[in-house]
């Protein structure tokens, strides 16, 4: 029924907005940016086109699989077809243009009409998308050697993926031609530049419900991101609903029946970025960070006495508690349940802002530090916590988990198992350069992720995504093998003041940017011009369903946010 | 039928949170502030409360109009049902709590069912709310006088809508009892400390939807704000479809077609708000801000010449030519239709920013400036242009029109006619502080609204409300006779960075605040008590439907926001 309801469109008499055809320049007037028109966002990395078009029928158009398929590439050929004829939830209306003066077959650009998108799968598909997976995609529609045709191939069921997010955003509407739908002949070879591209969902400091982790997937596989880090539990409150500890959220969540991840909600979290290329890692913040926790796992923090040695009042904790033998067991039975929940063997352990204060002042950690002979060095405490942890995890997971933690423990001078991948996010706010804190933390040849240039949650009035699409992994001073060490970056969005009221549009468009920088080649770092593409893709956002901010001040999209 | 599933989920068991139970001090864990229940915002005059409650029932309630009535007053009969018992536009489900132990009956502070609220109107309804416009009201439920009964009584039915929003709030769900819909026995005599409580919204900058719109003026009402003043044009776009001149928006909106306001419309938006009690004040800002003017109506602008005389491209315009009879003519005949299009006499005239750069070299006006003998002094061309400008629209409309404009008039000495009210806006962001602003304004003995220190559109990091709580319009050095002038003032929301998408949840809780400042005595000014009252509130606002940012850091409502 909608299919039918597009096609009605075409020939609504619809005449044409002067605005729309002068293109303006000058800044206090009319729009401040003129959008491109069928670009993609990121840059591929390399891209010919043609001005020879292809017009799209809603009621003909199929994706055709040719090569090897599985229920990712099923899929996505319903979601793209969705996605480029029915964008939007809310069955808003579609674009709508006068009918061209002449039949659009006699437009001297005009190719045919295209019916088909052949999807060329070359291997077996993977089952889950991992830290290794293959990501490249060729499209190629009308090249000498596909004339007529248009293919996209991958050797990877999820270079097929990031190609069919390609070829929906070369779907454009012609006020030109006054077709709905149409493409360009285009050769497109294209490759990420990192392996790991990010965003860092916090649902602890506010709940966001499961529609809301959704849309912000959605939003990653449009922006060709592959991973969703997400923290899960801080001290403000642990939503994750434990299977074997299900008291930790029983008492620990803002509230244990609505505010809570269950089992379910989590693999279906997992399942729905599954099926668009995006890992999901979770968070579990230790030994820090973990006030939540305490309430519903007696005996896990640690009891903070003063400095003459008397008890605080009883509700005042410290980090966890790591002289307690039954912690160790608590967290390899919790962390197993984690490895077998979340299918990435990257588990974040967090490890950031860890205070010693309750430790310093407890008599039996005081005790363990003597026996130690550890004086008053109680990043040797912190060392054996990580020991321990590091080790109890792998037995559980017969060596099979990962880990992924806060720069601090290099900061520290703590030893990760090897295969640890580092998070570096200070710099910028804290004294040293992020380009200062790269330098450091590669030194010590653990794999590394960039998260300093990229706290959306920090905003400010005006044009300010230019900061992050400027911010550069590479540009610190290191040798060729410290860069190597850098696999990517993620964008975070710390949820002290946002929660799913307006996570979506204080995140987005922003986090394009940082998508593109982690996407395309070093050299594609114009603002003047990704500007002009940034427009394009935030009003393709909107058009498909979601909030997305305006991002260069006074414009409009020719559909509008109207819920 | 939804009254039907309201009525069941009484009896679904959900057990307590203890996260609801423990009222949380420690900032660093759980949520932050702890809500009020039952509070009203803004804060009343005077309100005495009891802890004898009543329990009102859905299927049962009513309001029973016993005084007056009128359209006013049937809708907001039936829009306040909605509001108490089935907030929210997405059918959300409501709150449910565990049955009561006990049958609510026994409870010690059970009074009675309360199956009635009774409006009594005591004189005849106003068809259109007025810059006079009383909106005193008192709400008696179970005083001595008015025993097991709920009363709100007023002389207007500007009040009575007041007090039917501040009925609606004293409605709450309890925990400790398990009642979804009770209300405590209170008095409350309740006015505004001032009559112009407003909202600038400018849908120049980014074109707003009617949908948008709406929302906005509900979220006015729901906190007793009276003025809806919309910013309809400026530089960027003329989005105001006229009768007598389309093609101005033809040709000076964004798109003639899907971004403007036809005079349906602006009927809409105008009685939407009547029926709330608010104010809608078109703002048509001249003689500068008005590139978008003209485009479609030639001749309008003062064609720009450079220092050497010569004619500057052909697209570079400056302000309104004043010195060309013919734009008097038309600005008769537009602000005419304005009058007859918007009910209210007063029009914002804007006035603001006007630059004299083209002015200067035009030879017309270079030759008007000397034939009049005003030498290089152009505030003497702005007092002509406003001069005519004021000439011609009281002739118009038989002397019934009236002005508010920009505070530069006042700062260029620029006379304006009796009755003028001059919104300061300066001050803070422009050397001077909005004290010494309103110092000087006042001293002109025009009225004077304030709204430098509410410009929420500039955005920051943080907690950020306290500052627009705590401004103070009436703290300036000034005599009585100048405090009097003051009848208020507005938040604003300048467009540029912000449109349909985020526009709510950027402007409110924000808003709630202007809104109390000028609402409540001045002596309501302690932001760690208003922060717990602000807490219910935007969970309350959410809970109605709209996207009410968090206002107060790491917190929940029990329901969030989940479209």
């Amino acid at each position: 029924m909608n299919v039918l309801l597009l096609v009605f469109c075409f020939v609504a008499s619809v005449q044409w907005a002067p605005s729309e055809a002068v293109p303006f320049v000058i800044p206090w007037y009319g729009r401040w940016i003129v959008p491109t028109v069928g670009e993609v966002w990121p840059k591929p990395q390399q891209q010919t086109s043609s001005e020879t078009f292809f017009v799209l029928r809603p009621t003909m158009f199929q994706f055709q699989v040719v090569g090897e398929r599985c229920d990712i590439i099923d899929e996505a050929v319903r979601r793209y077809y969705q996605i480029i004829f029915y964008p939007g939830e809310a069955g808003r209306s579609p674009l709508s243009y006068p009918p061209p003066p002449t039949p659009i077959q006699e437009h001297p650009q005009f190719r045919a009409f295209l019916d088909a998108v052949e999807i060329d799968l070359k291997q077996p598909c993977e089952y889950l998308p991992s830290a290794d997976m293959l990501e490249s995609y060729n499209i190629k529609i009308d090249t000498p050697d596909n004339p007529l045709k248009a293919t996209i191939t991958s050797d990877s069921v999820w270079g097929i993926l990031r190609g069919m997010e390609t070829l929906s955003q070369l779907v454009y509407s012609s006020a030109a031609t006054g077709v709905a739908y149409q493409m360009n002949a285009t050769e497109i070879t294209d490759f990420p530049r990192f392996s790991y591209r990010g965003f860092m969902m916090d649902t602890a400091r506010h709940y966001m419900p499961l529609k809301t982790i959704k849309k912000m997937t959605d939003l990653l596989a449009q922006n060709k991101m592959n991973v969703l880090h997400w923290h899960l539990t801080d001290d403000a409150s642990f939503p994750y609903e434990s299977t074997l500890f299900p008291n930790i959220s029983r008492y620990g969540s803002f509230q244990p029946f609505s505010h809570i991840y269950t089992a379910n909600d989590v693999r279906e979290v997992i399942e729905y970025a599954r099926l668009r290329g995006i890992r999901v890692i979770p968070e579990f913040d230790s030994p820090d960070h973990t006030q939540s926790w305490g309430l519903g796992q007696p005996r896990l923090l640690t009891e903070c006495y003063d400095d003459n040695g008397i008890l605080k009042v009883p509700d005042e904790y410290g980090a966890i508690m790591p002289t307690r033998e039954e912690n160790y067991v608590f967290l390899q039975q919790f962390f197993g349940e984690i490895f077998n929940t979340f299918p990435d063997p990257y588990v974040h352990m967090g490890g950031d802002e860890v205070s010693y204060y309750c430790w310093q002042r407890h008599p039996e950690i005081k005790a363990f530090m003597a026996a130690n002979g550890w004086g008053e060095d109680y990043t040797k405490l912190e060392q054996y916590y990580f020991d321990r942890l590091t080790a109890a995890t792998q037995e559980i997971t017969q060596n099979q988990m990962r880990y992924i933690v806060w720069q601090e423990l290099l900061d520290l001078n703590i030893t990760l198992p090897t295969g640890t991948v580092v998070e570096v996010w200070k710099g910028d706010y804290e004294g040293l350069s992020f380009n200062e804190e790269l330098a450091r933390v590669t030194k010590y040849g653990y794999q590394t992720i960039l998260a300093s240039p990229w706290y959306l949650n920090y905003i400010s009035y005006g044009l300010d995504w230019e900061k992050y699409y400027l911010a550069e992994p590479l540009d610190f001073d290191g040798s060729e093998a410290q860069k190597n060490l850098v696999i990517g970056g993620e964008a975070t969005m710390w949820s002290e003041y946002v929660d799913s009221v307006s996570v979506i549009p204080r995140t987005w468009p922003r986090a394009c940017t940082v998508a593109e920088r982690l996407w395309s080649d070093r050299s594609v770092n114009d603002t003047a011009l990704a500007a002009l593409r940034l427009e394009e893709h935030r009003c393709r956002l909107l058009r498909r369903g979601f909030m997305v901010d305006p991002s260069n001040g006074v414009n409009f999209c020719e559909q509008e946010w109207d819920m």
